[in-house]
């Protein structure tokens, strides 16, 4: 997920950046129990996990949590402990990830499996992974440890049908937007249900957090998914056309698959079915999404996703932190233009 | 793990058999759990999982959890969840191990990281580590999910610290028990603390279900490392000398390196630290081991935890099932001769 620092609000900080500062102490504890529980006393464990933790991620899974936590009334510190426990599993399934897509750059730095190798990665996602469910143990809420707990295998079953759409073009959007529903959307939803369970609000606020964090991860995939075939995603830290070369079948690729003339076609076809891909096929592609308004129709779902994460905050109590959250969800649309 | 078939005794049953009778209907409705909470709309799931699931491991860990929770007293259900969680621990273990060591064979089968690839064999571990979670919270002990979340951070240290002593003769006696106490004992303590905790037991039965499994679980390793470097092993369904050929520095190597002539020193060099490894190699290094007492040792130092383990189980009642975690233990010493 890559939140761009290249659209501020008028005052020089993002919409993402206020929702920090709104939660500020919080996250802080955060942080600190990141670090202090990502230590291990063999050494590799913290210095892999720590190349990670310490990239620059935004943190906005647990920012969720703890916003939604904070929204719904809570006034206690477990919630710390459950934002601790989310970026684990979001660090857990991003070093499996780099493994499993062989990737070289994550925001802006060489991957932990280009670093160390495959073997520490998988090991260390696997250690992260238990941490969290000890910090969950530790938050002492039995409901939130089966909220995340079935985030968890819905995001590895999300992973493993990523896996079947890769190199097929037969791939439909409904197909596509199960994947994104799955690897992205549910640790978003999960994050914001925890934040309010934990707080022990009622179960229309939790439907309504949910809701709200479910939306919004489906938005800021779909536009991740546009970046992959933008010019400008180089100076956002990952690498130009990772999904093409993967020959990942992303909505922009289905769309402009599906408004494809016959010559398009059969580029489609070798490109990401057949192989072998050739130096000019990124460029190519890339024109391809845009003629077709592919990159156009991908910003429009997102925008709709991003207008029902909005409208899914109405039962919430009106606030600063409402309103926070809706222009984070607003923000997701314009990064990266 | 392997487990013998060939030492049985005189009724033509082994040890392990003979407690599995012992909790039939329990261990059968673990394993229509596990078949059932293995399941997913994503077909690649059950498919590989059950490629491990059902390829005859022994089911030996949930069976520690039966064995311990019905010692103990409990007249309950819930410990039939905690069997299954726990056999998908360990399956996610393996699936992940076969991916780190690019084995080929495990139990006389391909591994699924043959068969699939390691992409799915990452994810299909993810997702059958957090369906292992779920089945945790559906038993409803936080007590239990704190031993088994504890327990899955400690293997991933364990397998990390082992990733260190591959390739490395300095690799100390300490060094190599502390990787077994982590990556293989860990988990057999936790299935018997996790049986005796779900059935109530005082802290007194609970710290010595523990101790037993800590104590069976490093003789099983013990034995397992020296049965790497046996004749033997090829019909019990393993790649021969795969730690050999790994470079993984076991107790056998470690002992025959401590014994060896300077020749014999040059050869483990080569072999096991700069490389690359010979086709004659292997036999020269099972006769090292063999010829040095190696072997020996590794089973009396077995021996010295096969006796502890059933030493930790004098404050439970005498019964059978007592007696037949006993044999088991004892048995362990058996296999493979």
């Amino acid at each position: 997920m890559i939140v761009a620092e290249a659209t501020k609000t008028a005052t020089g900080t993002s919409p993402i950046d206020q929702l920090h500062a709104l939660v500020a102490a919080d996250m802080e504890a955060v942080d600190g129990l990141i670090h202090e529980r990502m230590g291990s006393a063999v050494a590799l464990i913290p210095d892999l996990a720590r190349h990670l933790v310490d990239s620059g991620g935004k943190r906005l899974r647990p920012l969720l949590t703890l916003a939604a936590a904070r929204l719904c009334g809570y006034r206690g510190i477990e919630h710390v402990k459950l934002g601790a426990a989310i970026e684990f599993i979001h660090t857990a399934t991003l070093l499996h990830d780099d493994v499993v897509d062989a990737s070289a750059l994550r925001r802006g730095k060489s991957t932990a499996n280009m670093v160390w190798g495959n073997k520490p990665s998988i090991l260390v996602g696997d250690f992260l992974f238990s941490r969290a469910f000890q910090l969950m143990v530790d938050a002492g809420s039995m409901r939130v440890l089966d909220i995340l707990a079935s985030a968890s295998a819905i995001i590895a079953e999300g992973e493993v049908m990523q896996l079947k759409s890769a190199n097929n073009l037969a791939t439909t959007k409904s197909d596509y937007l199960e994947v994104v529903s799955a690897k992205t959307a549910a640790l978003f939803a999960a994050s914001a249900e925890a934040g309010a369970t934990i707080a022990g609000a009622p179960s229309d606020l939790i439907g309504a957090m949910r809701d709200y964090g479910q939306n919004l991860g489906i938005a800021f995939q779909l536009i991740d998914d546009a970046l992959d075939y933008s010019g400008r995603q180089a100076q956002m830290g990952k690498s130009v056309g990772d999904d093409f070369r993967e020959a990942k079948v992303t909505l922009p690729v289905i769309i402009a698959y599906e408004r494809a003339d016959e010559e398009a076609r059969r580029f489609w076809r070798r490109a990401i079915e057949v192989g072998p891909q050739q130096d000019a096929d990124l460029k190519r592609a890339i024109s391809y999404v845009e003629e077709t308004g592919a990159i156009r129709e991908t910003h429009a779902r997102a925008s709709h996703y991003v207008d029902e994460a909005c409208l899914a905050l109405a039962p919430l109590p009106d606030s600063e932190l409402r309103e926070s959250l809706i222009a984070v969800a607003e923000f997701c649309i314009g990064r990266g233009y």
